[in-house]
C-alpha cells in the first residue's frame, strides 16, 4: 500500500493509442505533470522515445508488460487513452484488478464508472486502494441560473473549430504564462485531463444535459476569486456529437473573451465516424459571438492554431493569413508561446479587474 | 392491485402549480390522454373548474385530499409538474408510498429517480406496484455519429426563443393533423411529458451531456420507417440553462425543416431566475439555421406562436405581423390550427419522401 505522503508516481496506460489526440488524458499528464509520471504502458510502443511520438515526456520510459510498469515503484495507474462514449475494453480489467490487488491506486476519465463496478470497489476496500473516476459529477448540481455573467474578473474561454485540437493546451498555457506575468490567473478544468492535471474541476460532458450550463456557471463563481479565469473549452459548437456541451459551457460561463482555436491541417472532425468537414475560423467564429451576445457581451480575441503536422515555415505562413484574414492575433501557443494571446487579453483584464 | 389489462387511470399531482406552464407534464397528458386521467390532485385548487385554469381537461375534476383521489377509482399516481432540476419535494414523499402500498402505480418524470430509492422499491415490490421514471434514459447510448441527415423522410423539428411555450403541442398538433391529412407521420417524444403522452421516446436532457446528440439521433433513426417525423423540440438555443440540450438535440436529429415558436406576450425567460429578456424570431432565426447548416441543410419554414394570454383580434395581429416581418407563415396551433404549418411542409415532404 502506497504512502499517502509520498508523490504520486503514476503509471499512463495507453494501449495502442500513444498519439498526441487519442492518449490526450496521458499526453496531458505528461506534458504538465511529468513529476507524477513513473512510466507508460503501451505494448505496441514499448521501448519507443516518448517525446517522439507525442511530442512531450521526455526520458519517461514506455513500457510494455505489467512486470516492466511495477518495476517503476508506482503508487498507482491512470486509464490515459479515452475513446469516444468512454466504455473500459475488457481487457484493461485485468490490468486495473491487478493494480487493486497490489493497493495501487486507479484513476479512471472514462465515462463508466469504476466506482459503480462492486468487484473493484470491494478488492480497493480489501487493500487500501483507491479508485477515482474523474468523470464523476457532484451530485448536487442543478439548472445554470444565468449569474456567471454577473461575476467579478474576466472570464476567457477557449472555444474550437473540432474537439480535440489544442483547447485544454491553450487555456493552461495562457494561465501559466499568466501566472508567470503576475497575473492572478486560474485555471478552469471541464474535463477529465484538465482535471487530472489540476486535480480539481467539473468533467461537464459527464454532467447531465439539464445541468451542463449550471455546471459550469458553478465553476466560474467558485472560483470568482482569482482576477481572470482560462476556462478549459470543450467540443465545438459546429460538433454533431459534441455540440450540446460547447454551448452549455459557453452560456453557463459567460466569458468575456474567448479565444477562437483550430487545427492547421485537418479536413475532417475528429470523433466522427461519418467524414464532416472541419468548418473554417471565419465561419464558426460569428457563431460563438452571437450565441454568447443574446445573453452578454462576449468576443473572440485572439486564435489558437494548432500547427504540429507543419514545417515551421508553413505555420508561420498559416498563422500570419489566419492573422490577416480574421484581423485578430493569432499563435500556436506550444510552438511559439502566447505572448499574443497575453496582450490582446491586457485590454479587457484591465477592464474587468 | 390495478387489473393490468384495464385502462390506466391516473391521479395527476400538481400540487400547487396548477397553471398551463408549471403543471406542464400534467397539462399535456390531459390535452392529449384525457382518457387516462382520474383526476387532478391539487389542495389548493381543489373544486375549481380545470378547463378554466389550464385551457384543457374539461368534466376532470380538481380534488384536495389523498381519500377524495383514490374515491376516483385510480391505478396510478403522476407527478404532474415540474421544477427546474426535477427534484422531489419531500412533501410528496408521503403521498408516494400511500399510493405503493395500495399496489397503485408511480409515475414520475422528475431527475431524481424513484427506481434509485431503495424504500419506495421494496414498497413496490411487495405491493406489486410499478414505479416509471419517465427520464430514465437507455443504458446503452452513445456520441452522435452524425447520420440521422443520411435518413430516409422528412423531420420536422420545432424550435423557440424560450423553453417552455408550446414546441411540444406544436409537433403534436402538427402529427395528428398531419395522420388526419393521410400523411405516414410520427411523433417523436425527446422530454418527459411527451413520453408520458405516447409511450415511448428519450428524455434527453436526463441523459449526459456527450451523448445528447447521440439520443437525438437514435430516435431519429428508430422512428426512420415512417414518412414524416415530427421531433418534440426542447429549450431555446439562447436559454441560459438549457441551450446545450437544444443544440445537441439539433445536431442530433439533423431536420430538414424547422418551425420556431415563439410566446407572444412572455419577455422574460423562464426557468432563469435573473431577468432574462426573451429574444425575438428574427433574433434566433438565423443563428438556428446557420448552427445547422455547417452539418446539414435545415431551414425554418413557419412560426407557431403562442397567444395564450391575448384576446383574439390581438393574436391574429400579433400573427400577421410576424408572418409580415420574417416572411413566413405563422400560427397559433391550439387556437387557429396547425394547417398553414402543413402547407409550408408539404413540399419537403414531397421532396424527401
Amino acid at each position: 500500500m502506497p504512502d499517502s505522503h509520498s508523490p504520486r508516481r503514476l503509471v499512463l496506460l495507453t494501449e495502442g493509442s500513444l498519439d498526441p489526440y487519442n492518449a490526450k488524458t496521458a499526453v496531458g499528464v505528461l506534458r504538465y505533470r511529468p513529476e507524477h509520471v513513473a512510466c507508460v504502458l503501451d505494448s505496441l510502443r514499448a521501448g519507443e522515445d516518448l517525446e517522439k511520438l507525442v511530442g512531450t515526456g521526455r526520458g519517461i520510459p514506455i513500457v510494455g508488460t505489467l512486470e516492466e510498469a511495477l518495476a517503476t515503484h508506482p503508487t498507482g495507474l491512470l486509464l490515459g487513452t479515452v475513446a469516444p462514449g468512454g466504455r473500459i475494453p475488457q481487457s484493461w480489467r485485468t490490468l486495473i484488478i491487478a493494480f487493486l490487488e497490489r493497493g495501487l491506486d486507479v484513476i479512471s476519465g472514462l465515462h463508466q464508472f469504476l466506482t459503480e463496478d462492486p468487484t473493484l470497489m470491494a478488492i480497493a476496500a480489501r487493500t487500501g486502494a483507491t479508485i477515482q473516476d474523474l468523470r464523476r459529477p457532484p451530485a448536487d448540481l442543478g439548472v445554470a441560473t444565468n449569474i456567471a455573467k454577473d461575476q467579478p474578473g474576466l472570464r476567457v474561454l477557449t472555444v474550437g473549430t473540432d474537439c480535440n485540437l489544442g483547447k485544454k493546451v491553450t487555456s493552461l498555457e495562457m494561465a501559466r504564462a499568466a501566472r508567470a506575468a503576475g497575473w492572478d490567473a486560474a485555471f478552469v478544468a471541464t474535463g477529465q485531463t484538465g482535471i487530472a492535471i489540476d486535480g480539481k474541476g467539473i468533467a461537464i460532458d459527464a454532467v447531465i444535459s439539464d445541468f451542463v450550463a449550471g455546471a459550469a456557471e458553478r465553476l466560474v463563481v467558485e472560483s470568482a476569486n482569482h482576477e481572470v479565469l482560462f476556462i478549459e473549452g470543450q467540443g465545438a459548437i459546429t460538433h454533431p456529437g459534441f455540440s450540446g456541451v460547447t454551448l452549455g459551457l459557453l452560456h453557463g460561463s459567460a466569458p468575456q473573451a474567448m479565444v477562437l482555436c483550430h487545427h492547421a491541417t485537418r479536413r475532417y472532425m475528429r470523433a466522427c465516424p461519418t467524414p464532416t468537414p472541419v468548418p473554417s475560423p471565419a465561419q464558426v467564429l460569428p457563431l460563438y459571438e452571437r450565441l454568447a451576445n443574446v445573453l452578454f457581451p462576449s468576443k473572440v480575441v485572439a486564435v489558437s492554431i494548432n500547427t504540429l503536422e507543419l514545417p515551421e515555415d508553413e505555420a508561420r505562413a498559416v498563422i500570419a493569413r489566419t492573422e490577416s484574414e480574421l484581423g485578430l492575433p493569432a499563435t500556436d501557443p506550444v510552438r511559439f508561446g502566447v505572448e499574443k494571446l497575453l496582450n490582446a487579453l491586457e485590454p479587457l483584464r484591465r477592464e474587468h479587474t
